[in-house]
């Protein structure tokens, strides 16, 4: 048999933070007594639960491990800025640092929304994959350093596989999207279009109301644990999964370059830990808090709990594949992304297939 | 319907390493100058891929979070103290810091294993989640902080879902594990032996030598990049699959007591988040690079890579229940850790079912 001793890879040693080093290693000199107080516009309600107390906790730690010397005032969304002028704000250096999803700014530049998730694609495993280890980064810090953009990006946490939404009718071919008014954003919200439904935006603090009085006839939005904050549970009866249409997007935290590039070396590696620590903790906080939330929704007895139909499924991801070709041949930039994101998807699906999945499917047996 | 605004836990707002923390918050303070040098023992082989990079990159990023302040030199497993020992040498202060798995100290308390890994236990997400969110970290600091123990532990760093194992025969039913001679550590080796095979434990040195000669039937080591990195398709002709004796192995980083309070608050959570940020780095590391060795070990046309057939899994699985539950009889500390993780990964595993499982499932569709 053929010996291979060191696989692909294997010998490079280099972690993802290396990788992303834009500095010198700093060794053997007194920390900087230098100062800096930074303001940072998120794309979230006020400590929203799991985004938002992440966020609290993120500026925490850098506050502790600098000890005091990296301060950073967190501001809510529309507080300072709208949640979608986020970019714009940290772009410019209006402030330093921001929080929140790169498929938000798909407008700026629609290769983005692979950083954060795509219908059909990578789960949360995959994903941190693909970014740390599979050049996803390299290319997320690429496109945010373009001269009008002027950002360096970092992971900073997932909420893991969505839920698929909430409805009012049961859902039991696609006929039944068609015509259906539904909060459903991104690239699920195009999909939604193809199978004849509209997709509609809506910011959090909306959608309960919209659904409640009838003004949109479906909704999603992240799982148990932020879907029974708003109480969307008292607006609809069919809760649906899985959520084909987020199956583990990825957080984002930007930093001006200008802004970056004045920290010493130190600070800079204490940003870069206290994101991936970030994105550590808060996957783990909503796989926790979902499954809490989901045990007190199953006693529920006016919420049914329901798997969208295989046909359904299958209907849903032959139009994906439609939108996602259309991406490809309408922007370079997203041809260059989905060649990666592509190649490496096919290797994660097939390790997924006989490890994650194996496992699962032993729970059944 | 009932409209519950907030679901248990929501507002806590406390991420885990706010909980973990011995320290009050340092803020505005000039960061000390005080200089440290510690040792770090771990239990892997030198530069070991996965494990050793990933402990070589800690240590990097401490130095460099820490401008040099704290230092630490790394011990390969019988560079300074055996592997087995490193629990000893870190306990009793001859080193600071260690890394390596805590079940590798069932002898010194046999709750420790719920902390690595159980067969059929959890699988990373799920273990995160318990861990930051679910009382698992509480469980294991107040474990590890009794006085003969004497350390301060952290999560740093999964495998994810392990392979199932190399063998040289066929496994149909679980006739054929009866007599096999197999290396399988920890509680998957007794349940092994439940099932009629001898257990056996050797070093990953040793492993390929003893598979190739025959001394042993058969061996579980990690994956497709680990295994691959020892030669084992070299040695065994079947690759089974999924690996239900280590869904989602944890590795722990360990601090001396004595050594951790003698640190400034600064220098602590850099730790902190140094270890939590390994654990985002080491699972995405593993993660991508079995998916890339597993595409090269497929092209491998005496490599026959199965799944364990459904039977031998269940019978696996009873087994496994008998030596938990004899186990939970015998140990007290093992019955409060096991109540802790069992009601947990009762709601774990409904939340997988129809978030992970569900959505990797519309993959076969």
């Amino acid at each position: 048999m053929k010996r291979r001793a060191l696989i692909a890879g294997a010998g490079a040693g280099a972690l993802a933070l290396a990788a992303c080093a834009r500095k010198p290693a700093s060794t053997g000199t007194v920390p900087s007594g230098k100062r800096f107080e930074w303001k940072m516009v998120t794309t979230w309600p006020p400590n929203f639960p799991g985004m938002g107390s992440g966020v609290n906790q993120l500026v925490k730690n850098i506050e502790a491990a600098s000890a005091g010397r990296l301060r950073i005032k967190v501001y809510a969304a529309n507080e300072l800025v709208p949640a979608f002028e986020v970019f714009d704000a940290v772009s410019q250096g209006t402030v330093e640092i921001g929080h929140g999803a790169a498929y938000y700014w798909k407008n700026k530049t629609p290769a983005s929304q692979f950083f954060t998730a795509i219908p059909f694609g990578m789960n949360v495993l995959e994903m941190n994959g693909w970014m740390y280890y599979g050049g996803g980064l390299d290319l997320y810090r690429e496109l945010y350093a373009r001269p009008q953009f002027n950002l360096v990006p970092f992971p900073a946490g997932n909420t893991g596989v969505q839920m698929g939404g909430w409805f009012n009718k049961p859902i039991t071919s696609v006929d039944d999207l068609r015509g259906l008014k539904m909060r459903s954003p991104g690239i699920g919200g195009e999909v939604l279009k193809r199978a004849g439904g509209t997709p509609v935006t809506l910011p959090a603090s909306e959608i309960f109301t919209a659904l409640q009085t009838g003004s949109i006839d479906a909704a999603e939005w992240v799982g148990p644990y932020n879907d029974m904050a708003l109480g969307l549970q008292d607006a609809a009866q069919y809760y649906y999964y899985p959520g084909w249409q987020e199956p583990g997007p990825l957080l984002e935290c930007i930093v001006n370059q200008d802004a970056w590039a004045s920290l010493p070396p130190d600070l800079q590696t204490i940003v870069e830990l206290a994101c991936s620590a970030l994105n550590d903790q808060m996957m783990a906080e909503f796989f926790a808090r979902n499954a809490n939330s989901l045990a007190l929704l199953e006693e529920d007895e006016d919420v049914e709990i329901r798997p969208f139909p295989d046909e359904v499924l299958r209907e849903l991801r032959r139009y994906t594949g439609e939108v996602l070709a259309d991406m490809v041949a309408a922007y370079p930039d997203v041809a260059r992304v989905y060649e990666s994101f592509s190649a490496y998807r096919g290797r994660a699906v097939r390790w997924s297939a006989i490890s994650e999945l194996a496992y699962l499917n032993t729970r059944n047996l």
